[in-house]
């Protein structure tokens, strides 16, 4: 999926992600109440607002990005009925031909981790294959070490699926383990070593693994010695846009190329309808379109 | 919950969770050819052999044990089917007055640590609440800090429900980053103090936090010491049995008065017919009864 991304990223001159993290406030009036009529107050009427929500966005975006990236606890808070419509909203990216990484932040020891591997290399019962989840990509956590990610790692290299480890996180918090000292190197310096190591055992064809790393865009300094540090790591940037992080810090998270990052944004596209005082509520997805051009051009004006 | 974890260690004598983590290989012959002559080769025919395993072994160790540990991923791997198997295994263990330890490992930032908040406090739509999973606690990663947790602090206050935060792992590869020393102490002390810091938020009445730590069994010495570091943290401890743990090693990890911990045991417990040689395979819930014995009164020798 690395090589694919790349050549996504390539075609739509656009290193842009976008976060499908639907939540039940940003939903327009009128499909909330179109839903709520038909399927009462149910986790089933909201799994149908985030369908029809996504989908008409996916719709307008799908051809001028390279990927998505939907959140699966906005989701799994709903029970059966959210993930679903989490299920439904990667098929429906995939059609469109998008890569789907599947924002699940999940880790474990390794004969939990064998579970977990499911999302990308799907389950075998009797012999018969069940792609359930159908991300190309997952993210995961680092604390528990390689055990947690090793089971990942056949999938990657024969279905051609991929990772994004944690490194660097956007949130502030994310420092009180992350920044720990450790003689002289931040803890995410050493997050940042073993992903790279990690790497090496699923490298795709254009310089970069299979196994990429988060990286936030609100730590730029940070942000700029890890593209140093891991130069055939992948960096999935979220933190731009609502979370603070601008285009001109990310001008260095960018290899010489131009390429070897993608940018998510969430709400700041999705939900750009209500802010954006020229479309109305109907026009949420068009909404959507235009933040994810204006995205694209203040990226393009820090690609090199 | 943490009270009542308590109490009900108390009058079973028996701090023993059980780990409702079965696998398809763990399921007895005769209820897969059940399963699958029902439902064919298909995601809902596991679901149905987990449901009917789990819910086989709750009726006969319900009445012996205070908690049990589900682990999501087991499910999760079969897509909604696998996954409504996880909940009716929740509610199966709660009408039987279960305390139920979502082993989910969550952890992300702020905004989706409050979707995932849902496990524990359920969801509003439109004033209607529901509770669609129905752990009374989870597990949590806390390589993101105290974003991720802060949005579950009102439940554990509110709902009486309760966390435990991984500090030491049992797997071999937790020392990675768990085990880098800052100024002398490793990672996992300082997560150790965020969690007895966060802890303090969420007090019960017998002098442990709603709160808790997922301490491994497998590092014995340094449990001995985070118990010390950690008066009023109750500790989640896994790695007993088939990875290794051993009774005798848990001596120290209780408190004063016998208290302190529940000790997690999976396979050892659920998949117990595959080793024993006085059951059939029939009779894998009772095995699993002798290995609920068996294990109260390895642990009952050590406490004090």
């Amino acid at each position: 999926m690395i090589d694919r991304l790349i050549s996504q990223i390539e075609a739509t001159q656009n290193p842009t992600v976008v976060g499908l993290d639907p939540t039940y406030a940003m939903i327009p009036s009128f499909i909330k109440e179109e839903m709520l009529e038909t399927y009462g107050k149910t986790p089933k009427a909201v799994a149908e607002m985030f369908i029809r929500f996504n989908k008409s966005i996916l719709d307008e975006v799908a051809t001028l990005i390279p990927s998505v990236k939907p959140q699966i606890a906005m989701y799994e808070q709903y029970g059966l009925e959210g993930l679903r419509a989490y299920m439904e909203t990667v098929a429906y990216a995939k059609e469109k031909g998008l890569v789907v990484i599947g924002d699940i932040k999940r880790g474990d020891i390794a004969s939990t981790a064998a579970a977990y591997a499911g999302h990308i290399a799907g389950v075998k019962i009797e012999g018969e294959h069940f792609d359930l989840w159908q991300e190309d990509a997952v993210t995961l956590n680092p604390y528990m070490g390689f055990d947690g990610i090793e089971p990942f790692i056949a999938a990657c290299n024969e279905q051609d699926r991929g990772l994004f480890i944690l490194v660097k996180t956007s949130n502030p918090s994310g420092v009180e383990i992350q920044d720990l000292m450790v003689n002289g190197l931040p803890v995410y310096d050493y997050s940042a070593d073993l992903v790279s190591k990690w790497g090496e055992l699923t490298m795709g064809t254009e310089g970069y693994s299979r196994i990429g790393a988060v990286v936030g865009a609100t730590y730029k300094e940070q942000g700029i010695e890890l593209r140093k540090r891991m130069p055939h790591t992948f960096f999935l940037v979220p933190g731009y846009g609502a979370q603070g992080g601008k285009a001109e810090d990310l001008k260095d998270y960018f290899d010489k190329n131009g390429s070897g990052i993608i940018v998510n944004s969430s709400r700041g596209i999705i939900a750009a309808y209500q802010k954006d005082k020229e479309v109305t509520e109907k026009e949420f997805a068009i909404a959507a379109k235009k933040a994810v051009l204006a995205m694209r051009d203040d990226l393009q004006g820090v690609m090199r």
